[in-house]
């Protein structure tokens, strides 16, 4: 889009949200659902017809909470709130930003508002991500975590860093494609039903489970294309392995923002840094990159896992990444709640970074204006990316459990049975279950951070030694 | 899209233009334009309010006479057909495309049939792309550019080709994308609000007269990015030079496709193929293409004019291109009134080839499978490339009439003052007048192909001498 396309592109994403808006509010869908509830009772509470008429209800009962002109202006001020974000990292001015800042919180708790919440005011917009989630099941998980992390960091930047060189240097683009559509094939990405395609920002869109798009950016002097591909398969295997009955209707999704990203992350960090996944991709990736001829596979796996705070979140590795979230979260809750002012946000922002990371922020751009989600003030997903960290090593745990030793496995070249116990125990299901419980269904158990603390603990000790974690 | 997207986007695309046709012929805005009838008529017919309810009210009685569920299987047979299309060109099978194109042309029949025509059923198809044009105004014009162009083609086939070897070779799409940039800048594209950007087929898109949108395809190999860039250039300028206070009305379009393709078509080659254009450019694509250093500028000109019949439309030159259309207007006619079985259009394509340009298509992918305009059986598109042609020609003459000698401006490089009268007397008006009004308001004359021919004949005599034209 040329620069002075912006003005147009927010009044047409205005009208078409609206229009959908209308749709969804539309007065003859909840008779429907009305007349439905005979039919919802007729059948088995796990039944394809009850979740549908369940899921469909409770998507309209939160639309009609929400006047379709709000949703307008929602979507308004956010494509405004974009264009303004890249002019304030261009110039490097949060008083670019700031009005637009305000405009966008206003509009959040004017949305907000339309739930009537009698609890915390951010369950309303955790719920549009982690439907069911309440802030006082995420605060504890995280408090805990910052507990822990906190020490590990500190322990970590006391100690001699781990030499990632052999990540860096001539690494050729299409060499690294082929790399990557090896791991991939083998993964269960065939060319029928996925493509993998350029772009600056990695991202997967899905049109059906017989239409999974990934892209990625690879850049010629690191490897960090190989390992988005890893992430975004993740959330491409997902959407292939829904139930295919569900096809255009409401359970065709995943069941929140949190258990999307735990099938990215677990593909990218549990099975894409792992040594016995590399010990059979490795010899690939030294024929297609010859820069690795003469690195030992123990050197390139350290590289890969790497641990050192960094001022972004998305350069951030496993064990700082909770950290980068935790502060988004309770400076979310703040904002929300009046407790901070936007004027103020920069400095609460680098103070926070300060305390969990021990950096201080060079600048704006690196500071608070780094990632895209605030533009328009939206509130609420942050925390689903480190649940779904959390999550993801819940599940690997239960599907280890089930499915026997992975290392072995996977030093054979054997994905097949862990993508097929995700298929029948996750990603079939689709938006059937409330997050919860579905989580119960996989683990018995409810969001638990233990097992990924402990995962976290024995990759550090592997890396540093016992001292650090 | 992967391989098989094809099925879920029909039915997306079906969804979506069925709920877009219902909006169009919502009884609400029906009463609307009633009650407007009184206001059309307070206000000049040129003004914008009875312009605009005019303009609404004949896109409303075209949208109520065809049902929403005919338009949804419409898309979603379209859709379909173009599959079967991609999959029949690689197969080289009319057979897998058969039963595509009767289920299209049964849906369009159906079309037809909705507007109850009494005269030619084509002036149905005809009037979504010419608003307000008769078949029986189109058949004379064609009629006599045939009696020509049949003869001038069987004498440049019998003179000595054109060389144009100097446009192949090694020719890096870098230098030719800063040739063309420089190019359009000069013309008029500017960064704020123009893009251009790499793609497969080159295109136009528009989302507001402040963000024009221009793709094309630069080949290591030959020229034709860089004339795809000057043919879609035209196209934008009429977006470009819509009125503002249009934007986001009914008005914010092109009068109608031959008159859009009359200013792609006009910069492309009235001012693209110019010999005085190129006597201001040519320096720049010799500094930026050095295989040119030795040509001479008359060389690079006759080149870009090279006449020969070629198997396919789209390779076609300015004297040639003519009946490629005729042919394909005249079986649409005959498969629309049932005369032509589908059965037998390749051997009825292949028979106008010989009989107009002297060609056997070596087989069907050449032949009636080149274009994708009938993979859904779209009617009355084809006709308007050459209308464009025509009219082009008649804007053109009145345009030099106005502002003088053009190759003297051109020399100097400039084309502001023809931009500047495009965008007075054409691209302004937007869908204000009906496309006859507005060349009679602009050439004060009806669709005339004398100037056309007129101008191929003195081409021709300049590429061949006397003899041919």
């Amino acid at each position: 889009m040329p620069p002075t396309g912006f003005e147009a592109r927010a009044e047409q994403r205005a009208t078409i949200q609206r229009m959908a808006h209308e749709a969804r509010v539309d007065p003859a869908l909840g008779e429907l659902l009305e007349e439905l509830q005979e039919v919802e009772q007729q059948h088995d509470r796990e039944s394809f017809e009850a979740s549908l008429i369940r899921v469909a209800r409770r998507d309209y009962e939160k639309a009609v909470r929400v006047p379709p002109r709000l949703q307008g202006e929602l979507t308004r001020a956010a494509s405004l709130g974009y264009a303004a974000w890249l002019q304030a990292r261009e110039q490097k001015d949060y008083g670019v930003m700031l009005p637009h800042l305000e405009r966008n919180l206003a509009l959040r708790r004017e949305y907000v508002a339309c739930f009537e919440p009698e609890g915390d005011p951010y369950d309303v917009v955790l719920d549009d991500y982690e439907p069911g989630m309440k802030t006082h099941e995420v605060e504890p998980v995280f408090q805990l975590l910052k507990e822990r992390l906190v020490p590990m960091i500190r322990a970590v930047a006391e100690s001699e860093p781990v030499d990632d060189s052999c990540l860096h240097g001539r690494l050729p683009r299409d060499a690294q494609r082929r790399v990557a559509m090896t791991i991939l094939e083998r993964w269960g990405f065939d060319r029928l039903s996925w493509a993998l395609d350029d772009t600056v920002h990695p991202f997967m869109s899905s049109m059906s489970p017989a239409d999974i798009r990934l892209t990625t950016r690879f850049d010629d002097d690191n490897i960090h294309g190989i390992l988005s591909c890893l992430h975004e398969f993740g959330h491409g295997l997902y959407e292939r392995q829904l139930d295919p009955r569900y096809t255009r209707t409401p359970l065709a999704d995943g069941v929140s923002a949190a258990f999307h990203e735990s099938q990215s992350r677990g593909w990218e960090n549990l099975v894409g840094r792992r040594l016995s996944t590399w010990k059979f991709f490795y010899p690939v990736l030294q024929e297609a990159l010859p820069g690795f001829a003469d690195v030992p596979l123990e050197t390139f796996h350290r590289a890969l896992n790497k641990v050192q705070p960094t001022y972004r979140r998305v350069d951030s590795d496993e064990v700082t990444y909770g950290l980068h979230i935790i502060l988004r979260f309770e400076l979310e809750r703040e904002l929300l709640s009046g407790a901070l002012d936007l004027r103020d946000l920069p400095e609460a922002f680098d103070a926070k970074m300060r305390d969990y990371l021990g950096l201080q922020p060079p600048d704006i751009v690196t500071g608070v204006l780094q990632d895209v989600h605030w533009s328009d003030m939206t509130f609420g997903y942050f925390p689903t990316y480190q649940l779904g960290n959390i999550i993801s090593v819940q599940i690997w745990q239960r599907a280890e459990a089930e499915l026997g030793d992975f290392d072995e496995q996977f030093e054979r070249g054997e994905f097949a049975p862990l993508a097929e116990w995700l298929r029948e125990h996750v990603h079939r299901h689709g938006r059937a279950f409330e997050p919860k419980d579905l989580l119960q269904r996989v683990t018995g158990a409810g969001v638990d951070a233990a097992p990924y603390l402990g995962y976290l603990e024995r990759k550090l000790e592997e890396l540093f030694g016992a001292a650090v974690a």
